[in-house]
């Protein structure tokens, strides 16, 4: 099947080469024409340009777009007055599924189809390949599943779920039409809502654990801090790389994330290379609020957002007007900055 | 009545002024001379050491601890040779409830009688009078109500409660008798735990007024960056102190801790006294421990808590956690360290 | 000065009277006649329609809606064709802020201002007066300031703030323009999320206090439960009525929300009338995403939104994922149906 | 090598089975012979009694123990004086680290050995292996290493991390020794407590996706009640059977108890087998009292927990306080009970 990718980053790279090497024909395009060259080999043609990418697709054409949520937009204005009735356009970024929404209708109005792809796999997809999450019309959607299923891992991904019988089903393959325009989005962000909360249950664990030498520390006696009542409950000096290594077999907990983990920690053992200020790409918080929309508790995925602003120091102020009122009714002045449980 | 008060600090000291004002007499004992020296005047006479003080006292005694919690013991153990059976000992201190169980029933075998006294009011107690909440035997609390309808702030310090008829209750003129050892604590210590939850409440919401301009920022576009989808909704240079003094009259969240918060920002718009490093002095933690013992969730309380530990610094290795796995999943970098909403 | 007030609930009847009784003139409508006549005494005029009312106003008129937030807009829609330029439109109910943005610019194209009032005290405004945020053109604002000083509680209602010296500052009244268009319903939602917030902290802490005779209860030995490993902890038989109102006097938790659960717990000790199921009504919702465009951590005023959302039942299917989990991995079964710490 | 298991539930007869397979020889107690009976087979021998069980077994003895925690102490009260110096206990049940380190000083005054032995994997052990965290000395786990690596899963029960060379990393293989006693079990602790959060992360989610079609509900107006701003935007049903079994290929959220939910929704897939009241079974609650003694923050593990407790109706009281205060300041009544975004 011949596509259009617009967009070659880490993602869209990576897209076209997994599709030629499956003998699909991309036609690449890039706003720098040295990152086009980057990704030419067999099955994978350049554009010099949007219309050029255009020129160079059969109608019905089918293009792909692997740009940042925010150029979607500007790409669809320049994209619109090119295109013929029946083309598809495919939004495999992180759009915010209203946009898909809205940019579905006003595509519709020029006989134009719109398909949301949410994307998960990250930099592993080209050889693990990609789990997507699809919203558009049912005979679109199907007349893409040759990109799709080519791009998906593929059932042997993962050992069958047992007693499982339903043959066509994609979902094996690991691709799934999620329903009308907006779900695959949808699906794709409360996938990566739950990302945040599973991250964030390792996070804070492994914290636990490192400081479970804490009652060897020399406490401090004062009126402002809380005395460490059982020091020798506290005596532990874990190993978190082997710990992450050992839970990978067996556990409960296992999981790919966990992986990664063990991975990291073998190789940075106290994650020197990092300072702990995590940023949030947007899907958490559309999750949040899409629960609230919903009248939805969300106690755990909100605060694993709300844990990643504060690594940002975004609670600074609040921590202030805590401070300024134990001043005002206790007389409590702040202590000076000390690493630990001060 | 007279009464021994071990402990001149803040709390110590303002209690025996309060309690001579009204006509009670006070031996007063602290480890340096000076500090007794400072609280002396009529009503409050010093002793030098414990030997002292328990000499200078008509039995049955009455001594009133008004020590840090970690000395209690130690105090105690110093007492309980030079005391005689009837005699009462109050613990007016923040000693966990658990410690109250354990030492009334030690004390008991002595025939010594132990009261908790969990103690409200901070600084302002002098003036405004303390709030009292108190376990022990009934006839014992019952002895020392004199003391503690002087310094309980009395039915005037607040509206009374539309139909309430208790001719002969305390908890109209500040204290209250709540059960037997430890149940004063434990209700004080519930009391640190619901003012936790308060303050944060207070905190977080200052905070969402005070980025209520975000909208004016330059926002960053990149790929790790969540962009500001309507920056015309984020237009506002709010005035915190006025509106906090504005809060103060016919609201529904006017409370004295409202009171403090709307002094603390005149005298300090933006607080740049504090560095917002909370600290936290063992009943909130104390509240949540016995929440979970009970079964009964509280994400407030927690919170507000766990707020606490992370304005110290206490999340940073689970940020690390975090930064790491991004890293793995998906090749994000650290984003250098900037205020605001990275 | 002269007003006509649309809407004739709870909040604009009592708003109608308080502005007579000043000797403020308003013309009053509801949809029902009998609601209108209702609320007619000296100072108070009926109208019979909306044209009626607006008939009856001078120029520059000055309306005020009390009205559900659903109603406004098509309200609205009636009122423009029949007002002038320079007309003033007051939105005093629970609008949210972004509705107020759009309005505004909307009724700018016709010559007619919009003030954005965000109204607290609840059915108590009548006797305590109203705090008011308010957004809008200042000078339009300042030509209302009769009508706020008014409604709002007045210096009087709160101790001064010590050091205070802002001599015309209506906050100390209890108004305060806060800003442009918006800002009025934006000070105020972030109000109600305090507000659940506070709640929240006295409702969870009055729970632990309500569990803490949970060691009296006989505990389940099996694999499925917890034993409280302290049973002796947890003895005590808390009067919670008792108790709200001892906290009313010197602790630093007094608050008129506290004043209201004292008399909600002296007039039924156990809140039989109640289900337990919290309702929420708009600004804690919006709070929360405004938060999260901000990057703002709110930790406690989400985790209070999420147990009135739970309170309803809706955190059902959750719960019956986790308990679908345990039975996969550790042949767990539920335990039947139990009240308490099962 | 030899062993003696005391507790032949589900874990226990798994693990002697299991040994059984590798040509380890196990004496099996349990208190009900025909417990005892239906594990015999090739290398389990059954004993009659703890006596008999000690009788078979040769110095030094290992024992094994898998009983309920509860279940502990008075076993080895049993056991202490029948079992001779150099003897080895292990606890490879759910007890608190804090009981090993008493039980470990008490049995070494005896010159018995201890160890604490986490275990995780449910009912699939027997045939995936168990996870092993060890507490003990070192030369004693040395010792048990036969045991402890048939009973784990072995390397090949993970892809091997990338540039790991460990050699003789029994983490690898599934089991470690963390540390001194009480390490075993409070790694295990905290890796419940991660997978209580990774748990309420998937049905979170899932819940928010159930929930996706309530634009397609009629909205109640009234003033009680938020209304859905924009219904569009929640079109959405969603097959949450296809969606889990989707996310188990490519995506980011991969897991083993991603697996089993899958599972559980191919089987049930609106889960009316369960009623939603989850237990839970101390770990958990544990973990958050270390972490509050440790002064790390844990948001997201201690919301998990409480909403099991919510599940089970431990709010419910909570939920009255709430609309008591919203009964007193603005005259709220409860919402009937209705399913849904009430």
């Amino acid at each position: 099947m011949q596509i259009g990718m617009i967009g070659l980053g880490r993602m869209g790279a990576n897209m076209v080469w997994r599709l030629a090497a499956a003998g699909h024909h991309s036609v690449a395009y890039a706003r720098h024409a040295e990152t086009v060259n980057a990704v030419l080999r067999e099955g994978v043609t350049g554009a010099s340009s949007l219309e050029d990418l255009v020129a160079k697709l059969e109608t019905p054409r089918v293009l792909w777009l692997m740009v940042p949520a925010g150029a979607v937009d500007s790409t669809l204005d320049i994209l619109k007055p090119l295109l013929s009735p029946g083309d598809i356009i495919i939004d495999g970024g992180n759009s915010h599924y209203h946009d898909d929404i809205r940019r579905s209708a006003q595509l519709k109005e020029q006989q134009l189809h719109y398909v949301d792809v949410g994307t998960s796999g990250g930099t592993h997809g080209l050889t693990r390949g990609y789990c997507l999450m699809i919203g558009g019309e049912p005979d679109v959607v199907k007349h893409l599943e040759p990109i799709f299923s080519t791009l998906a891992p593929g059932h042997d991904a993962a050992t069958p779920t047992p007693g499982r019988d339903k043959p066509g089903s994609s979902a094996e393959q690991g691709f799934l039409h999620c329903g009308p325009n907006g779900a695959g989005h949808f699906v794709k962000m409360v996938h990566n809502g739950i990302e945040y909360g599973i991250m964030a249950a390792y996070a804070e664990g492994l914290n636990i654990l490192r400081h479970a030498n804490i009652g060897k520390q020399e406490q401090e006696v004062d009126a402002e801090t809380t005395p460490l009542r059982h020091p020798e409950h506290y005596q532990y000096d874990l190993d978190l790389g082997e710990i992450s290594e050992l839970w990978r077999r067996g556990s409960v907990i296992s999981s790919w994330l966990l992986d990664l983990t063990a991975d990291a920690l073998l190789k940075d053992p106290h994650l020197d290379a990092y300072a702990g200020r995590v940023s949030d790409s947007g899907e958490g918080r559309w999750t949040i609020a899409a629960a609230i929309d919903e009248g939805v508790p969300v106690p755990v995925l909100s605060n694993a957002l709300f844990e990643r602003f504060s690594s940002r120091g975004n609670a600074e102020f609040a921590g202030k007007v805590l401070s300024a009122m134990r001043a005002g009714f206790g007389g409590h002045a702040e202590k000076p900055h000390k690493t630990g449980n001060a």
